[in-house]
């Protein structure tokens, strides 16, 4: 075995050719990232995505797939939609508590200007 | 020709079994959503996703899936993970307006309980 195989060839238990197209990407010292794409999209079709990308584009297109792949195994239901359908209840109350607060300051300006009118 | 085979049989170009699983979330009236799913996942991947869920969750698995595939081909860089950050950076901003009125209700509230109090 060639201890320097990459992550995805040392899975896929094949020899790890020198133009590898998992090997940027896939450093030996970290097998379960592979292993998460691998359950999730299959390598073939990973391999086909990333060949479709021009090269300086694949890094972080691996970054997503492994990010949604582990968001897919750790919530099989909503995989990262869950975590959108947060982002968005976040926002709601955001802007709810930011139209409270809008309303706040207006109150308070019109006390301040009926307070200074009646110095008058 | 069944006309009656599911989107995901007569893609795969196969008989639709009585117990098929894709059946009951790819009628034969949406073809595009399982192609863009079997791009994305293929179809044997989806396939064990969905045995391994219960079915009453299988549904809204189907959605979740059909979602990321879509964002994934709509951005093959980032896919759904676009989404989430262009989430987080409104949510950022929406806490940082926040931050600002809550600064402006504390100065109007300042000047306000200064006034009053010079009233005596």
């Amino acid at each position: 075995m060639n201890p320097k195989r990459c992550a995805a060839c040392k899975y896929l238990r094949r020899r790890c050719p020198k133009d590898c197209i998992f090997a940027p990407y896939f450093p030996p010292n970290d097998p379960a990232k592979f292993a998460c794409i691998h359950r999730i999209y299959g390598a073939g079709n990973v391999s086909k995505m990333l060949q479709q990308l021009p090269d300086q584009t694949r890094a972080e297109a691996v970054e997503s797939l492994c990010f949604e792949a582990k968001c897919r195994v750790d919530d099989p239901v909503y995989g990262c939609v869950g975590i959108i359908h947060l982002l968005q209840t976040q926002i709601q109350n955001a802007q709810n508590e930011l139209a409270k607060t809008q309303a706040e300051v207006a109150v308070a300006q019109t006390k301040l200007s009926q307070t200074q009118n009646s110095d008058f």
